[in-house]
């Protein structure tokens, strides 16, 4: 029996009914059996793809990726998931289209929408911000669908917003899976989700969030570790919580980095910005108030240098377990003595792990097109089965 | 009987056998069985889309695309169109080419088009000059056939030019056409096309041309209302004269907005600079005289803010037939309140057509993609009619 | 028998087992069969697209662009093989991307090409970096192969580096094959390859390195003519010297324009900057060194315009064989009374040769598309069979 064979048998058993035309926006909106079969669908199709076998589901239709904040890894993951599955992916780039025109969100999710069967959007620089301005687009395209203008109800993939990094956290979660061997493997297991410094300022929050979310429903123990005053959002804090009594996990806060290293089976060390700060920042942004803006920047940097100390060196991995815990990063990090003077990482640290930290990555395309195929493809297991079972391949000769 | 098959059925009556491997750059070029041709596929490609019938006749092959101006919804519409035929889109950036190192049009024409079938090309900001610029750059693509450089002839779908914005009007009209249930009921419509007040200055005229330049072939009244000194070009409005005496339209003009609004079954407000001034910003341009540039932006904005009383009014709405006049907009447009202080139409009145003005806009791809349908395939009768029997599926799952 | 038949069964004669999942770096790396292959699938491949079969190979698939340098045609060119061949273009454009961030090469090369077939590069500007640049990117694929984080190794193409320009100088020398009507009938024949003023700075030495590299494999006899200091790479002359021996070719370098001009059979005027000042400019860049990188720039332009007299004029042309050299340009050139006063050619030169020209770089796709089939197909003779036979079409209507 074919792996992906294996995998479909599987998502046969799981209750994912509801996920066909909905919209991926946090993992804590969905079902363990969504989120399971997420993690399944992204394995089958890393199979069928290492077999040859064709898993295009579209003839033709469009994929719509909007970044409002750079993406290299981000952007070809999703226009390596649309083409995956037969979708063109098309760039909504602010500088070259009309929003800065005074467009407004409804609209334009409208008029790029009429042959669109997947929207990616990263939006995570304003807290408060990100989340609405994807709820707003989509909003638009419900409406848009029910009254007749769009033929098809384009689904969403968040790419990242202020509140969760879906994505990269499903991403991370199945590389741990895979390292440990399996679900069944992740009881008990230690994870520090720790700030590190960076010289640079302003690093969304999505992504501390994001695994305080996920990784607490597998039954981890999850310490999350920051300085004074770098807290990140209160409510997602409490659906960390919340994932403790329902899955039997821990959750754990502290302001001291070598607390949540000690005997960590897994480390993520990165920076991020004071959720305060980042809420007042969008405010003098909304403001249009440049000079309050460079005085925060400043501020901040300061604040940051303040805690150089915060750096996954040699000496802090001795500390986790055997001294070999799993380091993770979402990547790209700043590396001491390589991509910046004093950062996150030490060199020889980061050498040592990027290997795991570059298959970490590879499992993006795959949970995005997962995603995709979850919200748009009516019998999954059928459709699974027949690609597998089927003649269609990805390279003909 | 399907939708489709009726379609070409009526598409097999038309003579159309000289649209084959020809361009499309005004509408007034094509005999009315093409335009009608052009409104019968645009429908049968949408029947077959909702239909979940793929519609590709490509296997590969290029569409190239070329903005001389900023755009978001004509570059996704042309996007969709190109993809829902089969082909991938390609965008001729200049910033990211070497037009702007001097390269001829001649030579840049035939560089991106070895593998080309279609090009689409919008260049609407200089009078005397957008159309001069598509034809110099398709005569090249000819000549270039012709010695045997290219292997196969691209053929052009105007995206907008100074004179005509047929991907557009055709939309317009094809939805003019489904609101009123019929070509049949358009006769003796009234029409106003009239000029607005917008705080941005020099939009191109090629809306308002186009408009009189179609809706007159319909035996409709179409009243072309601006201030005194926007006047569109004389060449169109001679058209719009020549349409009247052939299909029993009428076309007049007036400097009174009430006047072209008073018992209208549409209206179509609208910013556009004066053709005059338009001409001489092309020189202006052509000196590179920044100054002169300067000095006239400040002369048609203050010009303009003369005329802040022609706006789309919920008092101006009540002249019209029973006050529900169907409004119509190309988009984005100045709403007062929302993009801009004043502009050229109230929140409430753009608010209360926005389904229709959407689906107004969902027509551009479809009526796009029947262009390229038209001057690609040899036989499209046959063609609508296997794909409406084949079972090609444009989702497959 | 069809022309693709025939070529395919030369193909089967050619020792070219090595080429399969290979890297396309420089000619010079590459036997005369693998040379001779790469013509014969070029012209194969447009034998199959003049007669509408289709030539897809891949369904899903993505060929990465990476140009460091600006690009219309090399671009769509690349784009166009790809398309060709079923992959999707996906551009790694380091404005929009992280690569400015600090990321490393290895780390970018691994996370754009997870779904990533082919890798397309062109990065000429630096002396002593380009190579060095392709190199780096590839042998990071080529571990992250090896390390089981990409599914498949990517295979490249150099779409210009500082060394070679190989798709141009295949184009180029696929060009002449034709012209001259076979590469038995260049035995012989004069080339000159010579220096020529432009107005513009630093353009690379790639095309005349690349040429003097490849033609001097096929008997004939390239003179190399330049302004004193105007020396390119002592390595590939060395080669071209190599190539005389192995082929009985013959290599000559002389000041003298007019020298290399007499007699010739082809031309190949244009500009390059000085070897010397080339990496004096990459060691200024690597400095950050503005003020030294204006200074060498002033003197560079300086130099040049001692040689305004090193142009393709018609009294020049007047030197070789009968008057009528073939004239050979990469493009864009720089064109004396049209793009620029004084330049590399008469105007009355150029435009008497624009058809040649144009047909000089329609060969470019096709060597591309021949590049990427070679190292993706492990049977290509097979695969060319079956592609003439069988019942894919480009067009399917």
């Amino acid at each position: 029996m074919s792996k992906t064979l294996e995998l479909a048998r599987h998502l046969e058993t799981l209750h994912i009914n509801d996920m066909y035309k909905t919209d991926f926006y946090w993992t804590w909106d969905k079902t363990d059996d969504e989120i399971d079969a997420i993690f399944t669908v992204a394995d089958a199709l890393r199979d069928l793809r290492e077999r040859n076998k064709s898993t295009r589901i579209f003839d033709s239709g469009l994929g719509i990726s909007l970044f409002r904040d750079n993406s290299t890894r981000t952007r070809f993951s999703f226009a390596s998931a649309c083409n995956l599955l037969g979708l063109e992916e098309q760039v909504l780039d602010e500088k070259k289209s009309q929003i800065a025109h005074g467009e407004t969100v409804r609209e334009t999710a409208n008029m790029v929408s009429f042959m669109a069967d997947v929207i990616g959007i990263r939006d995570d620089m304003y807290i408060g911000e990100g989340h609405k301005y994807q709820k707003t687009f989509m909003d638009a395209l419900e409406e848009g669908y029910r009254d007749g203008i769009l033929e098809q109800r384009p689904t969403l993939v968040n790419l990242q917003c202020d509140v969760d990094h879906p994505t990269q956290c499903m991403a991370d979660m199945l590389h741990v899976i895979h390292y440990f061997g399996g679900v069944e493997n992740l009881k008990g297991k230690k994870v520090a989700m720790t700030w590190a410094y960076s010289p640079s300022y302003g690093k969304p929050l999505s992504v501390p969030q994001g695994v305080i979310g996920l990784f607490t429903r597998f039954g981890m123990d999850v310490t999350l570790a920051h300085p004074e005053g770098y807290d990140v959002m209160p409510e997602v804090e409490a659906i960390a919580r919340q994932n403790c009594e329902k899955y039997g996990s821990r959750f754990h806060k502290t302001n001291d980095m070598k607390e949540a290293f000690r005997d960590a089976d897994i480390v993520y060390p990165k920076s991020w910005a004071p959720f305060a700060a980042m809420e007042e920042r969008t405010k003098l942004y909304a403001k249009g108030d440049q000079a309050g803006i460079d005085a925060l920047e400043k501020k901040l940097l300061a604040q940051n240098a303040e805690h150089k100390d915060w750096a996954c060196t040699e000496e802090m991995m001795k500390l986790t377990r055997d001294g070999k815990a799993l380091y993770m990063h979402c990547l790209p990090a700043d590396i001491t003595g390589l991509s910046c003077e004093e950062g996150e990482v030490d060199n020889s640290v980061f050498d040592r792990y990027i290997v795991p930290l570059y298959k970490q990555a590879s499992y993006k395309p795959y949970i995005i097109a997962a995603m995709i195929f979850m919200s748009q493809v009516k019998d999954p297991v059928r459709t699974l089965m027949a690609m597998d079972e089927g003649d269609g391949k990805r390279k003909s000769f």
